[in-house]
């Protein structure tokens, strides 16, 4: 079984690049890393203060792994607030294998993902909330997505989650203080302001689980399918919006067979670029396999475009291709007519579903700095550049949402003169839910869902 | 114009993981970093020591990028020999980015690909052979690799032309004699120990251009075609080699168009598998294309494997299949018989070419393990474990060609009685291909060469 004293080991850094982190966290962290070191000053790294670094030779027996650097910190003041040490060696996989494998061999255990910012949750460094936030961070591939993250990660959503605390005990206490006295004595002025600060509570939690579909569409980044009749340069767009030739492209109808998604950054916004099969009938079982996914690609997407060669433009077979399309209203469609070096055949085409029509050349780039506005513009930042406390986690958004209804058969129950006891029982349930946000409340279960979603080494 | 005397900025580590690490480096490098960084204790870097650590804030104006650690080292002990400085970051590409560009704006430069280790070279910190092994370790996926660039990393190619400018020096001098004393006086004797040295450095220099063979092998990763008729199961093959799913594998033969090209470790020896577009006649232009893709994986390979259908097994269609590769004497061929979970037809088919024929199924993994083996022994890594110097570089091995074609004309020179002064200008010559390969012998345009194969950082 896994224990908190273990001594865990894992490689932080990604693949590639010059430099690699090893890192080793626990009670027995630099004896373990002694066991495998040998320092070019021939001191032993257990005689160290903490942040120090030290030059020398990771060494399996005779044979020299790697030149390394270690640096040493000592409890309490680590990322994980136990004794911990960074081997920075050269970035082959090979030698990160077998540094990794050495220090296991030598006392450490393999860390389980997200384990080393466990054990800094459990050791009071972080709460849950921004616990959650330094894999966002990771993750952050745009300004937006940075400053969300940032924002949790420094606090954000746990300080509005600390004020809704505030509020909640109030109603816990005038509860409390109508079980004292008995209905008749303070019925009438507390029932009023119970029903207030209930309001107010089940309002706050609105507006927090509002804010999860912006903050899940940043923090996912933002779906965008691309969809439209094969040959009308689909894979074109995609490579002409992230910038290089990550789909294949020919001259062949049909070419897109698997699903292709590519990610950019665009007005400081992540976006998905789901690049989808040509949708058209077709005996050729991978085009239909193809076909079917680029429809759940759009079932998925937060923004569609529809691309339509501009040599084939015909409005009634756009409005079909719109129908079939079958989006929904918290969908927002672009329609792209593509290959204007070719031929431009303007129409005075505008259907009510249709934000806006776009014409562009892919393949010549001319006019997708529209394009790249348009997509900017549909994802609306204000929210988050106020500094307003955005939830994008699940997790949060389920939490929160049971906590609304909590709430809302308080505010019932209030309505039906239900007795304060009950009332309190909800209460609790609310103060539960919100709890499990920060960590205030959490079970085993619970740091297990969140902490496997990290990366081993963080 | 870039200058050694600017201060450079990188990251150093890869994408993804949990940490990152920007490398900083040359006169004003702490004070660069001082510009951005807020430390937790209030002291400013330019106060601190070399092998110091630092926590705090990299800062934009008021925004705060990100917390990190920052490490501090001092010229000369640093990898460049010059004050440097490394910030632990969060592996966010968008943080990493930043951070880079606030280094630039405050001073900074972008590195070029290799100028860390490019500055440790100047420094003499490396000589060339050794800063090119350093490339060569830090893309070591196997222990074949590895043994291979830490060899030449501590020294062993260094040492062996060390040795060889030994016996050149000597050479030098005999010749000198000769052209002090005249040829009358001194001849005979040295004339003959001038053929007897000629022969020897001829002798070494062949021997370590001959190792190249196996050391490129190794260093680029032994690369194995697998060739077949659609639908014998090479892309099945090639994942149960690699262990995933990474070609795409239906039932319909034809399937892989693009060529795909997976590494795998096997008795400690890095192969390069190159699956191929089915060998058939075919209309489709994709196909065909792929299937010339198919000749030129067949006619770059090590080692060839070709795979047969079990079931369609035919003693002539087999030998067929073989004289349609067209494979040199220097490629070892396998045939693999396939489905043999279907269907096994044993044939005492053994044709000259074939080393070997093993019956498989890559679908069930049956007798997988007597492939790898063949594949294991097919390479013959012996001299690399004794610790000889073998040379991996092209580079290395152009300048070991020239080198030992001016000895040539030395011992044609010898041979011929030509006179001493003529022989001298081709040692030279010898000294200096062999001067190139350490870097005694420099130009900037043999610099800009080998470190722009680097990634930037290192």
């Amino acid at each position: 079984m896994n224990s908190v004293n273990d001594t865990i080991v894992a490689l932080a850094t990604g693949r590639g690049g010059a430099i690699a982190v090893i890192r080793v966290s626990g009670g027995e962290a630099i004896a373990v890393v002694d066991r495998v070191f040998a320092a070019r000053s021939g001191r032993a790294l257990s005689e160290s203060g903490g942040y120090t670094v030290h030059l020398g030779e990771v060494r399996d027996g005779d044979e020299i792994v790697d030149e390394v650097l270690v640096t040493v910190f000592r409890a309490p003041h680590s990322y994980t607030g136990e004794d911990s040490a960074e081997i920075s060696c050269h970035a082959s996989p090979y030698i990160e294998n077998r540094i990794v494998q050495l220090l296991i061999a030598s006392g450490g255990r393999a860390a389980t993902a997200g384990e080393f910012t466990v054990r800094a949750f459990l050791a009071g460094k972080l709460d849950l909330a921004q616990a959650e936030a330094v894999a966002d961070l990771i993750a952050a591939g745009g300004r937006a997505q940075h400053t969300l993250a940032m924002g949790q990660l420094r606090g954000g959503v746990s300080s509005a989650l600390a004020a809704l605390r505030g509020e909640l005990t109030e109603l816990a206490a005038l509860l409390e203080l109508e079980l004292d006295f008995g209905e008749e004595e303070v019925e009438f002025a507390s029932r009023e302001r119970l029903r207030e600060l209930a309001a107010r509570i089940g309002g706050e939690l609105d507006t927090l689980a509002g804010s999860f579909a912006l903050g899940n569409a940043i923090r996912e980044g933002v779906p965008v399918a691309i969809v439209g009749r094969p040959n009308a340069g689909k894979s074109t767009l995609l490579n002409a919006l992230v910038g290089d030739d990550r789909a294949m492209v020919s001259e062949i109808a049909g070419t897109t067979r698997d699903r292709i998604e590519e990610r950019a950054v665009i007005g400081g916004v992540d976006f998905r670029f789901i690049d989808t099969a040509g949708l058209r009938a077709t005996g050729d079982l991978l085009e239909r396999m193809g076909i079917e996914r680029a429809r759940e690609a759009v079932a998925k997407a937060f923004l569609v475009l529809l691309l339509i060669d501009s040599e084939d433009f015909d409005e009634a077979d756009v409005a079909a291709q719109i129908a079939d399309l079958g989006l929904r209203s918290d969908q927002r469609l672009c329609v792209v007519v593509n290959k204007i070096d070719k031929s431009l055949r303007p129409g005075g085409f505008s259907p009510a579903m249709i934000q806006v029509v776009i014409p562009v050349s892919a393949k010549t780039g001319q006019n997708l700095d529209a394009l790249r506005e348009w997509l900017a513009a549909a994802v609306d930042t204000s929210a988050l550049e106020a500094g307003a406390a955005v939830v994008s986690g699940a997790r949060h958004y389920e939490a929160l949402i049971r906590a609304r209804e909590a709430i809302g058969r308080v505010e019932d129950g209030l309505a039906a003169e239900v007795s304060a006891d009950l009332l309190a029982e909800e209460v609790r349930e609310v103060v539960y839910h919100l709890g499990t946000i920060t960590g205030v409340i959490t079970t085993d279960e619970l740091l297990g869902t969140i902490f496997s979603k990290f990366c081993i080494g963080k």
